[in-house]
């Protein structure tokens, strides 16, 4: 049993959709969040530098003390868990492998798509991971840049998005995927018109509700959790660049108040 | 006379098109160009952390021993500039003063458009600026953040872009401006689009050229121009995230390899 905080730790707003599983999930929990909002996004910028950045974050979050850390940030997820699993020897959970483990657990053809940012798809650490579990399937990567810029301009359900959806996910369609990973913490926000071009016989996969079963099971083995008294009221987030406006977007996320918000200074950020 | 360089400095690659600019009209002159690609973009962060960057790249660039120094980003210019010029006495010159100067002179009906980042919109320093040298314009502004996202993506020519186009410049349309200025670095890639949403009556300034023109003035007046011997091949360039990707981008930009280009150690970066 253990009372300290989860830290959970995004490039920005995205890692909010993870937030929000785990809360569900894990209603003893008591959480703390930070969105590196000064140095968003980390999808276009090189492994190199998003391995540094989230040793940073990980530096900051064990400043508040906490016995877990969640990754919520495919494209830090896909690049840094080595370094920070040498650096730190709390138990770290990132949001690619149990993406994949779900994708794979999922697919009946064997054929799985996977979208995400540049950075991501680059280092094909989902590829290795549905590998992992299922070593024959055939996996289809696509980078889709553009999904976060129109998911932060709410441009989610209008014939722009549409059509960025039709010209990122054709080769994908055409390559009758089964099963299609959202390797984008944003991309649940455009899942409607993903959806729409995929087609209803494709599942989506949204690793956030797969990150919190596998934190939960994490915590009952190292026997880590939380007293199950009430739900703490005390979740606490973070951020690097000015507050007000990742509080709109967030309170749009989670459909409440934040909270107690403040400006982390990280080193180096 | 001075033969030292001259730095410029941008978020990322946008910049280049000032550098361009530059080269073309100083031919005598060594320039120092400075990108922080590591924290790009600057556009949807807070003024204070964007003032912050641009205090780092600053003294970064006086390390390199500039004697003039020009910011050659829309978002840093419309809210750096005072702290900037608080902190080095060398000759500062931002973008958004020599493009409002060449709009004011441009407009016949007084009515002016200026398209930005976020940022820059919100900071109304284009409004601001022009005001100065026509009291009586009417300025329209209108931020569209899709367009830095869309020039990085190389959609500058297809039905996405003109679609993105149409979306955001309907209202500048609807006001019959005569002359739109793109406040940032990248719109002039996607020029041809909003050449033809605005129609050919709608004189587009892009301010790489006014930028030129007013820093060989500054040059001239405080005589620190180049000694007018050969010209140099020793323009270096600085990135603060991987060299290899801006390297590809920015001799797309250019036409030409680049040279010498260094990652730079910058505090804070």
């Amino acid at each position: 049993m253990s009372s300290h905080p989860i830290g959970v730790f995004d490039s920005g707003v995205g890692g909010l959709t993870v937030f929000r599983a785990l809360e569900a999930a894990l209603p003893h929990e008591s959480l703390v969040y930070l969105g590196d909002t000064a140095r968003v996004p980390y999808g276009p910028k090189s492994a190199e530098t998003v391995e540094r950045y989230a040793l940073e974050a990980a530096r900051f979050l064990r400043g508040q003390d906490v016995k877990m850390l969640v990754v919520a940030c495919n494209s830090a997820s896909s690049v840094a868990m080595e370094a920070l699993r040498e650096q730190h020897s709390i138990p770290i959970t990132g949001v690619i492998g149990p993406g994949a483990r779900r994708a794979a657990a999922m697919t009946r053809s064997g054929k799985v798509g996977v979208i995400g940012t540049r950075g991501t798809i680059a280092s094909e650490a989902y590829v290795r991971a549905i590998h992992e579990q299922a070593p024959d399937a055939d996996v289809v990567s696509r980078a889709c840049p553009l999904f976060v810029p129109l998911a932060e301009e709410g441009w989610t359900h209008n014939d722009v998005a549409r059509q960025v959806a039709q010209t990122y996910l054709g080769s994908l369609r055409d390559a009758s995927v089964d099963t299609l990973v959202l390797g984008c913490t944003h991309y649940p926000l455009l899942k409607t018109v993903i959806g729409e071009v995929m087609g209803s016989d494709v599942k989506l996969v949204d690793s956030a509700e797969a990150v919190a079963a596998e934190v939960r099971k994490r915590l009952e083995d190292d026997e880590i959790q939380a007293t199950g008294g009430p739900a703490p009221l005390d979740h606490r987030f973070f951020v690097t660049d000015a507050p007000a406006p990742f509080q709109r977007v967030a309170e749009r996320f989670l459909g409440r108040p934040l909270g107690r918000l403040e400006r982390a200074k990280i080193e180096g950020g």
